[in-house]
């Protein structure tokens, strides 16, 4: 197990600093023969991308993905699959003087006394910006399920950012019209599938930003459609996996699954007796049910927000470009436990 | 990576199924020469134990841990410990029936249909009993730790149990006074250190037994005194290990750190400006601060409540015996992150 | 990458001392439904067993295996599976004075040295005793190539013992007559497949041991109707995982794959167009090409055969005892590369 | 464990098609603060260079390493190091009709059989190509060397290619000269540090190359001033893992530690009471000894010679380009051994 690579049949290995020459990833365990769809990598990026919209960091990378290895005449080859995303608008001179005061909210001073010697550009391994691996490892993941589960899709969105919230109801009916195609995430600019209170958070942090101010908020991701069967006994139950992948990600202060902490207060030969099963979250005993897949993580207002934010570098809330992350992180599970899947029996 | 392992430096492998043989644990990365404490691990044995008293299962376990392997002379050798406990009470015929009637809540459908051919006996290999294995291994990561950070501690304790809770300031309190040793949880029977709400819900999980009913809860994980530095960046961040230690246990329905929830409605540049730094749990950017590291755990009601559980065999409330199992994982992740961080520099 | 843990797919964690309570292996990646076959275990003990004649070690041990997990109703659930052999004939007080005096060829001195703490009982894990975990792992492995691959077969044999030699002819002679299941290794005492040869070692062995004497010797790995495919690039190249399983077994002191050391004397464009394909040994490019897969390892003579073995405990040529062991790390990487398979196509 | 991954503390992932885009190395386990010299990289990939004189490829690489990760301000930063070096000279199209007609002795048809979809272009992934992220492994395994153990030196060299041999006794002379730095591998043409015999060989590899004939060898790799103590029990031996490094090198046909298959003649009692101690190579139950460690590998003739090589783009003898390879395993088995005995006492 190393420090920097996720899963076990399907799984990534995640590489580069915010701000050195490149980051990338190398995906081990894609089955010989999927289709590549290089153009899904280029959109999932674009999503994650900072500088899409007034709302998010104004960094501005490009992030064009280059696949060094593992695809050959449009399909994977069964060996490692390398992509890379150089590192263009790396104004390194900005943090020059965080490598004497270290942010609040950041890592820097501890990365300082674990490692001795550290790079304090922007957080350098532990900057926001290595989660372009994860990206890449997501649509890489989400290339093997479609031929292997072409139904399983995975959704995420905001109901939460700072005070402004979806209520139960309406998190229910944004699910049934995610599925049906309806509507789409990425309609709304904070990513929160609401038209009027979207339009209320895009002011409120368009404010923020110019004030240095930041939030949190709450991230819904639902996954549908899952093939029945899915999880290990014991340590990687689907549960388990998931929760490890999405705490993994910067900011996170919490996952929940099914209805989460509202189940406390339920009495139990009630709790199970529910029809919807919406009560386990589309996972029982650590195994998916064939359910949906429910889960919820929280995040805490973006840290870097004073002096440095000033040059318009950060998020004011860092959910909205954490969706992407958050859907890559569940295709790699997803994909990880339908290919372990194939060893259940003789 | 194995479905049944966890860990990287200190390395947990579970076996046994519920109504099997025996179960056990073998403990890889010990290093040689820290004292072996036999009575640690039976005493931790006995704190999870069915039968301990009238509000947790009735199933009748000694629970007797036999060292096979690993220690020589009152030290460990370095080489893989093994211990297992042996299944007595393990009144399979209570579970014919089961083999034609899945339980509500159970997994027993599920691992039928993914594994073709299962043990039907109480759960099998999903059955809370599976955690004798962390207990022991938490037990030996407790004394890995007693010489490498002495003054490291975790305490686990319910703060929630079905409607009885502990506000925020009365969980601050407790945990002063548990740090203080002023109080332990164990006075408490049902591991909810007040007085008098722990009077109350004994007298609720007494009559919830007798009717088949259950709660579920909340517990807190407090690690005081940890060092400044564990937590490996991005894929093993403390709190992810931590996060997936947790999710791993049966019942769970989430994991949040620090604030949890309460962090999304907070705007940055205040939170980020506290001086309790409780908001951040202990852990930034994914590596220890110094500060207590705070996590809270909330579990489902328990699932066997009807038919089965009028044998008096099932908890009204899991939490109780959780606990050492969530203070067994978080001993286990903190053991595991302090032999890793030999490695940082060199 | 645990210390103790030998496999990806099909996966062996081995533990216990030489004169400890107990020894045993635990199989994780052994799929659901196969047909469990404890009397296969037990027959492979015994082909390992000290003291089954009289030109082995003459420790009494009855090595008797008990299943703790993983088997119910006579097949394999796809949890792990634990077995056990306790340790009988333990006579550690004749290792006392090894406590002071490190023996000669052993790791005595090592062992003290690098784990400041260790078992100097007979060896303590470095024993030739741990090899029993090994023997239970390639009997469970067989178990499941007999489903998946039924006409694979595993064979070892001596083909040199101390200055006693099968030539090239006679080598391939007996590769013929075992697939053709003329003979059986077994029905010679030293496992040497040649009847005149074979009275003239035991002869030879008998002496030995009486005078304290030893010898090493040379086993061919023979793997019949091996699958085309198995083997993985770069790292995990069949013959890789082959060469590690064989010298990870003590006393070897080398591996040869195919025509070995001949190969450095052949030319290029001849050796590869000949057509019995023996020359690759029936892995090219790291992958079994269907042909026999043919190695061959040499050993070392025992260690022990001064102070420690006039007390009879030790063997005159450990080759003989070996030889199941080999195959049993055959039996197990043919499993884990086959399991390996099933990963690489979509 | 993945299939193009090597190492447990120190820990290379390695990707690239011998025709595609690129190929590298991820090393994960460099701890932080190893002085990072990029000249190591650029001159031992030179070693491996094809090109480098008359008597092996004549595919012109100029393999320019990148660095993309891991390294800042000069030092290692704990981070993954991720080293890149671009294919240039991939003339692909004098493949094209390997497309339809697989070469004698590469594993061309086995990839195409066992992936369905493979890459025709220079053996892809199988290709002796894929070695350049060895070199550049290897290469920051020497750095973290130089500072953690800086008396510890790998020395490999040819003795014997096709019918030319070193004696034992010149075995010996050559070890001794170069740790005296009398001589250096690389003043000899072909690795064969002999002026007389080198010059010879030059001449028959000349002629060879011309005929499109080859050669295979033998390697002596020998390990200088290692600290005693390094290894690990049971599957990670020493000289369990160095035998896998060298097997996964491709056209290896063998290995053998210290007087290798001469053990087999010699009588135990007279073995052990050897003074000079290479009867153990250095590594005795797996464990170094301190003493020198001693491997011999054995090369099959290169496969490719027949049409392809008209075009003078492959290996007469390819030992030549194989020693700096096997340096690089060593060091890298020797870093991870190195790093992983620090968590062998409490």
């Amino acid at each position: 197990m190393s420090a920097n690579s996720f899963g076990s049949r399907f799984r990534i290995t995640s590489f580069g600093e915010s701000h050195g020459v490149a980051l990338g990833a190398i995906v081990e365990g894609c089955p010989a023969g999927v289709t590549f769809d290089m153009s899904l990598i280029t959109s999932e990026l674009a999503r994650r991308r900072p500088g899409q919209n007034g709302i998010v960091s104004g960094r501005n990378e490009e992030d064009a993905p280059e696949v060094l290895s593992g695809v050959f005449e449009g399909k994977t080859l069964g060996t490692p699959i390398a992509v890379i995303v150089r590192n263009k608008d790396a104004r390194s001179e900005d943090y020059k003087e965080i490598a004497f005061s270290p942010r609040a909210g950041h890592a820097d001073d501890l990365w300082r006394s674990k490692f001795g010697h550290s790079d304090h550009r922007g957080g350098g391994r532990s900057s926001g910006r290595e989660t372009v691996a994860r990206v890449i490892g997501g649509a890489i993941a989400q290339m093997v399920l479609r031929e292997a589960a072409p139904s399983l899709r995975v959704f995420a969105f905001a109901s939460q950012i700072g005070p402004v919230k979806l209520d139960d109801a309406e998190v229910l009916e944004v699910e049934k019209r995610l599925v049906g195609r309806e509507i789409a995430v990425d309609q709304f600019s904070s990513r929160f599938p609401h038209v009027v209170k979207n339009a209320e958070i895009e002011e409120m942090l368009l404010k923020a930003k110019a004030e240095g101010r930041s939030y949190g908020g709450e991230v819904q991701v639902f996954i549908a459609n899952s093939p029945m069967g899915l999880g290990q006994p014991v340590f990687h139950k689907l549960k388990s996996d998931l929760a490890a992948a999405f705490m993994s990600v910067g900011a996170t202060a919490g996952v929940e699954l099914g209805d989460g902490r509202e189940v406390m207060e339920a009495e139990g030969s009630e709790f199970h007796r529910q029809t919807d099963q919406r009560q386990y979250g589309g996972i029982r005993g650590g195994i998916s049910t064939g359910e949906p897949i429910l889960l919820r993580v929280f995040f805490k207002p973006t840290a870097t927000v004073l002096d440095v934010a000033k040059k318009g570098r950060h998020d004011p809330c860092i959910v909205i470009r954490a969706i992407p992350v958050l859907e890559s992180m569940a295709w790699m599970v997803m994909a990880d436990h339908l290919l372990w899947a194939r060893q259940d029996r003789i």
